[in-house]
């Protein structure tokens, strides 16, 4: 694998588009993957805090062997049946980052706990205490993490309410208090002005620090304090008092994370490969890949334009609409593009694409070198 | 099956929440589902037009033979790969609803070709050509409707380049000159005025019709003329020299379908049973069914408040927000729903949502009765 060798190479687009033999697919270079995985990793490992990346956005153990290998303590996953998948892979340390709640998963749960050191976040005592007497009764343990709304507005307790529920969840049988965790998403919102991105990133996660110290002045143990996201994470490491990050889509990149100032398209390893179908107009090709592709995830890009893509080495060129199994590409004037010339798409959301896919190819460079089974894609419950 | 002997009841979701073993899962109740078939069969055969229902809503054998049984003279399919799973499931009249490119394809068509009589939509020179050489040396023959754009704006030559490209098509070896063909799907845009929607589909229809019969006046024969939605169906078939339609979202119908005045809840056959897992808030539930559960197309319902799905029987409790494995849905004053409760979820466009699992649950009234493998998902090539 080409790791340092391959410099700051791109993916070698024009020599890999002839060599797929069927649109649309996903291809993955290793050694782009290989080199991001290796950045974030120093990066985490300058700023003295511990590495747990998000296996959402690839779902394949072959790449999270590579995040560990490069130092990684261990996986968050999304999903129950993304552990289940990662735990028979051989991974034995593994975060799901989302409420266990039902008897059918609690059992679950409980079985992965005498295969690997399982941790759950978590925002309310109900859940916890589902987690605590499924585990309590087969001499298990379970680490509860309790997430925090720093202002998503998604899942989490109020700052205010923290401490409280990792007290109660402190006291439960069967689980073991390990720490406080965010996500700071609501970040995002902010992608055009990077100063206060920035500072919003900082201060979501200065409220975690200050209630773990709280926490602590209590005399409670808080072994962690989890923050993060990829497009944050450039930030959110260094803020004093962070002990862990949890990117996920630093590993292949995408038009978000290039929008949100965290990766050039250098750093893309992924893009959607497929076929012009029609050249309707002009000023119009039509491709292969749709929302069952690409999924529906859209972007506003310059002039109120929607945008579902853009062709790599095109900063300009757009997928301006998108249905089910059409792409609409909004062409500069004289495009010389044809009915069966092939494009390479880069997703807005590679997470969201990836999941659409049952498999990737693999290139090296110039050369396709593998093919990877999306293998937890489907483990929705 | 209860097909008749259900009149017009709705999906037991009471009765059915608690028989779903985890969530999140699609149900599909197998009796409304042949109701929604046995309507769109009877309107056809009253219009006296042909019907070739599109299954890429359901990508499930099991379902096409039910739309066979009722009289539908074969499918469309969108992609070559779902055209492999229903021919090996014995289908032997198959629509690819899109231009066929590429070495591979082209030789996978051929195949086909051997098993079922297979026709192909398209709208270049280009795309014709490819499919008669790779057809003509084999022997078989593949029947090509020439698309319209009649105002979408995505694939289909303009109506005044279509009897030419039909004649050229129409000179090709191997290939059997089939007629017209056009999707209608601009009309949507007027959803909020159905007498606008309603014109511009009899309008979209008139256009490929008078093609038709200017194509018939200089001597060609045009077997068909092949239009259709499932939410223009109540308009398309009943306009003079239509002699096909092509609904597909009918079979499930979802909430697109219900604002389209195409369905109401009762015609609903699928929905996407999901747990609350956080309660965060008096005004905010968190289930677990993000957009990688029920797809990330959005609509937006009263007062611009965007939404990916309501709950089914609360016509005013929405989605309000979704990220990947995360549902928020706002919640009226008072509500009592608890950590660990399970809710039904209209999803907004049911297509994309299908397209997300692996299988599905059968139900058929208050009883749980099969799961049927969503068998040509994934099949993107």
């Amino acid at each position: 694998m080409s790791d340092g060798s391959r410099g700051s190479t791109g993916l070698q687009v024009e020599a890999l588009l002839a060599q797929v033999t069927d649109t649309p697919r996903i291809v993955v270079d290793r050694g782009i993957v290989a080199r991001n995985i290796r950045r974030m990793a120093d990066r985490a490992a300058a700023a003295g805090v511990v590495l747990r990346p998000h296996t959402k956005t690839h779902k394949m153990p072959e790449i999270a062997a590579m995040q560990l290998e490069a130092g990684a303590i261990g996986l968050q996953v999304a999903k129950l049946g993304e552990a289940e998948v990662m735990a028979a892979a051989g991974f034995r340390d593994i975060m799901v980052g989302y409420p266990i709640v039902g008897p059918e998963k609690l059992e679950r749960l409980a079985a992965l706990a005498r295969q690997a050191r399982m941790s759950v976040s978590l925002d309310s005592i109900e859940a916890a205490d589902g987690i605590s007497r499924a585990v309590a009764r087969r001499g298990a343990t379970i680490r509860i993490l309790v997430e925090i709304d720093t202002g998503l507005r998604r899942i989490g307790v109020l700052p205010s309410d923290a401490i409280g529920l990792a007290e109660r969840v402190s006291s439960l049988p069967g689980v073991e208090f390990g720490g406080f965790l965010t996500h700071e998403g609501h970040v995002y919102t902010a992608a055009a002005d990077m100063a206060e991105f920035e500072r919003l990133t900082r201060e979501a996660c200065r409220v975690v620090v200050e209630i773990a110290e709280q926490a602590r002045r209590r005399g409670m143990a808080v072994p962690v304090v989890s923050v993060g996201a990829s497009a944050t994470a450039r930030f959110d490491m260094t803020v004093p008092g962070v002990t862990e990050v949890r990117p996920g889509t630093y590993v292949f990149n995408d038009l978000t994370q290039m929008e949100l100032g965290a990766a050039q398209e250098q750093d893309v390893a992924a893009c959607v490969i497929a076929t012009v179908v029609s050249r309707p107009t002009d000023d119009r090709a039509v491709i292969d890949a749709g929302t069952k592709t690409l999924s529906s995830d859209q972007r506003i890009v310059a002039s109120s334009q929607r945008s579902f893509g853009r062709l790599f080495g095109q900063p300009d060129v757009w997928l301006v609409r998108a249905s089910e199994e059409h792409g609409v590409v909004g062409l500069p004037p004289g495009s010389a593009l044809r009915v069966g010339d092939r494009v390479a798409i880069i997703p807005n959301h590679i997470c969201a694409a990836i999941n659409l896919h049952d498999d990737v190819l693999v290139a090296d460079g110039a050369a396709m070198v593998d093919r990877w089974r999306v293998a937890a894609r489907g483990r929705l419950q």
